[in-house]
């Protein structure tokens, strides 16, 4: 099939997902899970053969490691299908009910949003989790996975399609794309296609945004940043900013500049670098910074930088009005933290710093969904509508508003017939 | 000042917006109330002009008269203002509350979107309705009005920012885009502008989704239907159609198809043919109707045709199925209705017509956001994300993440020293 009748087949597909039954949903959930583990060798052989060709390509050891696709991660796998299965179906929940007039009831209804297109990175228990969650959620779902996964996928995916119409949801509600070319024509198809979710590099992210009508959900840049306020526990402060640069430095909410306050900088500055230079990481600094400690001389372009890497930018800062200004000129919206002892401090700070996520007294490395307690994520935004920083089940919903009469018309109403109540309704009613 | 550095000071008077206080919005609309009926004279003489322009260029009748802006819009859109004032802040309400660790918690917070920017019709009152939705809602806003309210809006525009900064509000919280050119160059600012809501013709609403990377919310075409069902009460189904039509026909929640069972056509379109003729409309129909009433022919093109006038295309359809099937394919996910007396195919109608709206046994007319209980609204939305048909205050919020610590790291967690609670938080912990 090409990409267009893939994704016509999905749209017809995401019709009927739309009003297939929680039963049946969490049935296909079940009948995955249960195909997942009758067909682990068949699985695990098409992973071993990605990891051969990987092997061959001189594919980094952490790439090799996410690559890798076992009995436990199959396990993993399925508890993920068992969590989703025990939530109540998200689909047809009654958000608001009004009674706009006497026999006239109006319903705010929950609904998937229909068709969303993800493209991931190379981790095969990806497919798993973003087609089990759109699943959940009665989307269809169009997902193209890391190149070096593509036998694997290839597998996962029929199993996982199989399974589901077994289980007696329609037609076409997954389809994998396999190339970089299957994308581009995606993104042509804003007809058919809801919702994109890009994961992946900053520049693959840009591409996809600048590149389509179909509205995208996600990131690009995680300049995140941490700052040590005046009033802050420099213990606590070492320890925050250490976690949110080193914890795992190559992923999107690891922190890529430290502000710092003038107040404490001479005292904290020195404590911080020690702890650093212990992590091999690489400071940049501002003069004031270099004026304290032995750093690299930080240039402009560091303050929009993502590192991905055991680097540092540093920065003094004239107190919280400088940093926040700071982060909203530099920062990609993502997530910030403030380290302070002063409550009216920390409340400024997440009040005026425009980001997804605004921590104070945590590592910026808590801004993710599992951590977040939302179960799977499909991906982190830093989108101002819709949804914001990590997204979960709930952010593959919309809603649609049910009116239900008994022969209602408006002119009744515009020449003064008759008269609006519009009355709360209690749910029920 | 230019695009830009409106543009930029609403983004920079964004970040005010979103941290002031419930109590100093109330002051800034209670002196915009008062201002607007302080400055009535300035007001209505340069709405005068603008009448006086417009009769010059021979404006239609129904224009003028929304044009107008006289002593009793001013009380209106005072009233409308009041009644904001007696909302409750909509912002920094807590959505969820979760601990996610000993001592770590986390709170969705609701929030503005940033910069709105907001490009409507020619009605002078829509500029007090939509700038004050966006006060209350803590939101900058940019706003082109028509060009034949040009005078009015200017005089509007100058009241209600002194008003404002009056009462606290930060300098740049609203600006005035006055021309076509002002409007292109908006949409290319996409670092400042978060949202735009284009009100206004098709062909105007598809030019700024085709030339924006700024998310749109909005809708470009109305095509409404009508489905009469077998079990319709054909009575109630001729009021519906009607007024469906012709209670307002220019405008995008009026019907353009009335689809019309088999089982009940040879009954139900004489009855129809009757009161529609009655009120003066074009009947197109498709060979099947045509072999039952008089009727142009109606052709392919007529299914996606939005009339915006006393024209109806009708198609005689084989039951539900094909009707849902066809407004899935020819609609505009905006507004359709199915009159029936059958519970589950009313069911089943609103389940699987995929629209924003989804009536039974009402007029499309009904879609709207004061006859919702929205009070104002901004937009009637298409989109499938964020926010879906009438838009009010709601549509401009968005939330972020507050996780307050206490020095959190996820090193801890990541080796197992600590573990995630996960447990949900009752309002006020």
């Amino acid at each position: 099939m090409s990409i267009l009748e893939i994704s016509k087949a999905a749209k017809a597909a995401s019709i009927q997902m739309a009003a297939v039954s929680g039963k049946v949903k969490n049935a296909a959930l079940a009948e995955i899970a249960d195909a997942l583990k009758q067909h682990r060798f068949e699985i695990i052989a098409a992973n071993e053969k990605d990891l051969a060709l990987a092997r061959q390509n001189n594919i980094s050891a952490p790439l090799l490691k996410r690559l890798k696709f076992d009995d436990g991660k199959i396990a993993d796998a399925c508890a993920g299908i068992e969590s989703l299965i025990k939530l109540s179906d998200p689909v047809g929940k009654t958000l608001t009910a009004t009674e706009l007039a006497k026999g006239l009831k109006l319903y705010k209804v929950s609904c998937p949003i229909g068709v969303i297109g993800v493209i991931f990175e190379s981790r095969p228990d990806a497919l798993v989790q973003i087609s089990t969650l759109c699943l959940k959620s009665g989307n269809a779902v169009l997902l193209k996975g890391g190149s070096e996964a593509a036998q694997i996928n290839r597998v996962l995916a029929d199993v996982i399609i199989e399974a589901g119409e077994r289980a007696g949801l329609p037609k076409g509600w997954l389809g994998l794309l396999e190339t970089r070319a299957d994308v581009a024509e995606m993104l042509n198809l804003d007809e058919y296609i809801d919702l994109v979710v890009p994961r992946g590099s900053n520049e693959f992210v840009r591409y996809i945004m600048n590149n389509t009508n179909i509205p995208v959900l996600g990131h690009a840049d995680g300049i995140c940043h941490v700052y040590v306020d005046g009033a802050a526990n420099l213990d606590k402060a070492v320890k925050i900013a250490v976690d949110s640069k080193c914890q795992y430095a190559a992923v999107c909410n690891a922190a890529e500049t430290l502000l710092v306050d003038e107040k404490i900088a001479a005292e904290f500055l020195p404590l911080v670098k020690a702890a650093l230079d212990e992590q091999g990481v690489e400071l940049r600094g501002c003069r004031k910074t270099a004026s304290i400690i032995d750093v690299k001389p930080a240039t402009e372009k560091d303050w929009s930088t993502e590192y991905l890497d055991y680097i540092l930018s540093i920065k003094v800062v004239s107190g919280i009005d400088e940093a926040i200004e700071h982060i909203n000129k530099y920062g990609s919206h993502h997530t910030d933290a403030i380290v302070t002892k002063n409550k009216a401090a920390a409340e400024k700070f997440m009040n005026l710093v425009d980001s997804a996520d605004v921590f104070s007294n945590a590592s910026t490395r808590f801004s993710d969904g599992y951590r977040f307690g939302l179960g799977a994520e499909v991906g982190i935004s830093t989108n101002k509508i819709h949804a914001r920083g990590p997204v979960g089940l709930e952010g593959l919903l919309i809603y649609k508003w049910k009116l239900i009469g008994n022969g209602h018309i408006v002119a009744d109403y515009a020449n003064g017939r008759k008269k609006f109540t519009h009355k709360k309704l209690k749910r029920g009613e």
